[in-house]
């Protein structure tokens, strides 16, 4: 095994990750910014080093200095979490080159996936269902137009190196396409150094249905189940479950089988995660392929008893998965509550500060807290306003949702304002309990009215 | 189910209850004594009830305040935890004289098993092995010497009333046997108002193995599996696993079907333990019962994924059990480490104060903190010096060793000595991981080399 590994993130994902090595007798280089310096990450590890300033681009996104310090400190591999440099193949390849392995897929694949029109090609060549659209790269305006005509209004313009909500714009009719396209052109070409566009179906009302996937070096592929992310504010999963509540088994199954075939189709290694639309109907659609482990990766290591940390690890070394998929059982249910430091009322704006007392959640059964927070420690502006992750496990979903409540009940967060109350509203609504939502429920059915 | 149950406890097992409570949906009392104001228990609690000074004797011993407090906050049940009232029958029998339900045993189970020349009476006509020795009470020192010759020194002169080490003495051979009955007697009569004695022969080498047992009002009684609790310092368990390592399978079983045998000689209702004495060749001697919920229990409901104290509610509330035996699968391995606040460089001796910053372990899988401390609180010195359990579990031996490992190193309990660092060096030993120990080991063989 690895004798040593850097771990290229931060905040909680960066503290999970130390522990899984610790765990297994690894040891550990924690990285930090000039304002991470007491952060838990820095606390765990058997070494840290300073790789820059607060801002990401000058530290966590830092290429050379990750690399620099890899090297330095003797580290064998590097994970790089999630966020930052964890889908950047250009980094991957790097680590390559200085012959340190890098914890995640290879870097072809990063990049292959990366692209959103050759990830659309790949996966209706494996025969995965796609969201009707664009073959390819739209060359012309009036080629845009004519897929419009075919696939019919309303749609999306999306840029091929899209992520983070940049280069997508919505057309409800034909009036608006001209204009739309241009814009998310100049806008993907500014952001992403690449205009090139494809145009997609809306599906609507549709549910965020997603499938773990593990593959090894040897060529095994399985898929952990589903997680069912539909709870969204902007675009940011708020609250995920594994399983989904009500999704007939069949498409549970054919989405599953589905995800190992888009696996398949690119020879995946390492963790990955294949997200689906679903719509009313229980027609499901590729969105795209999250080339890393997933925030949301607890709930199903709670249902399956996998910790896909370790069989990253593992798998990064060469290890063969040790897992057929009748190994995987499913049992129970889990579900997460993302704690941010944001203030609802004030449009959950973050709220960075001093956390003067953290009482977190623990004991009992089934539950578990992901955090890097402690008593004391700042809530940095820089980065994102993650207090915690509370997971619950139960063997029914109302058992799990139970503990989830009180869990929640017992957190103190001083003098933090946090999203705890929404949470706990949320996980009290009915439809919530029945998952009867989609991706549009928590900010046009749910938010209104609590707002009232 | 009930609506509110009086929890008539303190500590980290005070919270426990409470904490399953809010998961059933159950409203929850606690009780406090003046110094216990501010502790964990009575802000999680929905209610809170202070019930005399500090020395338990006036308050978490005082019935007749427990009991007014039950009535006046309309508990319908009350959950003793264990230590204090927990195996007293006539608190018990008070229960049920106001109609409260008394969530464990009845209290004339409590009774018979809490007088053991009974108890030995009872598992002697059950078929269940005790220790060699007197079949009742010894009337006179005669008869006392009769049995000696009998059975053969050394041997072990013990109170029937018995319990925290009072009215019990070891005799290494007939010239002792005479001073020895006498000072036993005479301390019994002070200590339980009764001077009834009996004798055992002393089992050694010898493990201490325990099994846990649910029954309901129905009459179903099942196990749970064995837990191995020798390593102990002057007769307090410091580290304990599920299942025993390095127990012949024939062994188990036995053991288990026996202490079946036992609970179902007394018809025996809701949590309890039986514990058993386990010599070189597995011969196998009943100990006593424990009527009650024990501090190790967790352990077993890591392996088992039975929530004991959900179970013990629902029991007192006449449910069920819902499980039959074959239901009992017994998953992965289960270690739990007691971090008290004592100092190992004083004999162990209990350090109370003001705990300034307590970073608990968290996250990742299998792990499991039950404590009833936070960042500020104060440790009293009225009552036991627990900081915390830590429980870890894993797919195997090894896994949860490693996870104890990591847990343990994570630990920050500032600024309170702690005996974590003897509880490191004691699972990086290689007799512990091997399950290569005996009730004396600890004190004979790990200490006096830990102190070198």
């Amino acid at each position: 095994m690895f004798n040593k590994v850097l771990i290229a993130n931060r905040g909680e994902i960066a503290v999970r990750i130390i522990r899984a090595c610790q765990e297994m007798g690894i040891a550990t280089v924690a990285v930090y910014s000039e304002v991470d310096r007491y952060a838990l990450h820095v606390e765990l590890a058997d070494e840290a080093v300073c790789i820059g300033p607060a801002h990401a681009s000058d530290s966590y996104l830092n290429q050379q200095q990750l690399l620099s310090a890899a090297v330095l400190t003797g580290a064998e591999a590097i994970h790089p979490g999630f966020g930052f440099l964890s889908e950047n193949s250009t980094f991957a390849a790097m680590c390559q080159d200085c012959q340190i392995a890098f914890i995640g897929p290879k870097h072809e694949t990063i990049e292959l996936m990366g692209n959103k029109i050759n990830a659309r090609k790949t996966m209706i060549d494996a025969g995965v269902p796609v969201i009707p659209g664009s073959d390819g790269k739209i060359a012309t305006l009036a080629e845009a137009k004519q897929i419009a005509e075919t696939i019919g209004y309303p749609l999306m313009i999306k840029a091929a190196a899209g992520g983070g909500g940049k280069g997508i714009r919505k057309v409800l009719n034909q009036e608006e396409l001209t204009s739309q396209f241009q814009s998310a052109q100049q806008e993907a070409l500014s952001a992403f150094g690449n205009d090139d566009m494809y145009i997609e179906k809306i599906i609507y009302p549709a549910r965020h249905i997603e499938v773990q996937i593990l593959g090894d070096q040897c060529g095994t592929i399985i898929h952990l189940g589903e997680r069912d992310c539909s709870l969204q504010r902007h675009n940011q999963k708020v609250l995920e479950t594994a399983p989904a509540i009500d999704l007939p088994e069949e498409a549970r199954t054919d989405i599953c089988q589905s995800a190992v075939m888009a696996a398949n189709a690119v020879h995946y290694e390492n963790a990955g995660t294949i997200e689906f639309l679903v719509d009313e109907h229980d027609n499901f659609y590729f969105m795209e392929m999250n080339t890393r482990i997933q925030v949301e990766h607890p709930v199903t290591e709670m249902i399956t008893g996998v910790d896909i940390v370790k069989k990253q690890i593992e798998i990064a070394y060469g290890m063969p998965l040790m897992l057929s998929q009748s190994d995987i059982l499913v049992e129970g249910f889990s579900v997460e509550c993302r704690i941010n430091a944001e203030d609802p009322s004030f449009n959950f704006a973050p709220v960075p500060g001093r956390l003067t007392h953290l009482h977190l959640p623990s004991g009992g059964m089934g539950l578990r807290v992901e955090s890097a927070m402690y008593s004391g420690c700042d809530i940095s502006p820089y980065y994102d306003s993650m207090v915690a992750k509370i997971i619950t496990h139960g063997k029914t979903k109302l058992e799990a949702f139970s503990k989830m409540q009180r869990a929640l009940s017992e957190l103190r967060v001083e003098e933090i304002v946090t999203n705890k109350q929404f949470q706990l509203d949320l996980i009290a609504n009915q439809s919530v309990l029945d998952g009867h939502y989609d991706t549009s429920f928590l900010e046009e059915k749910f938010l209104p009215q609590w707002f009232d």
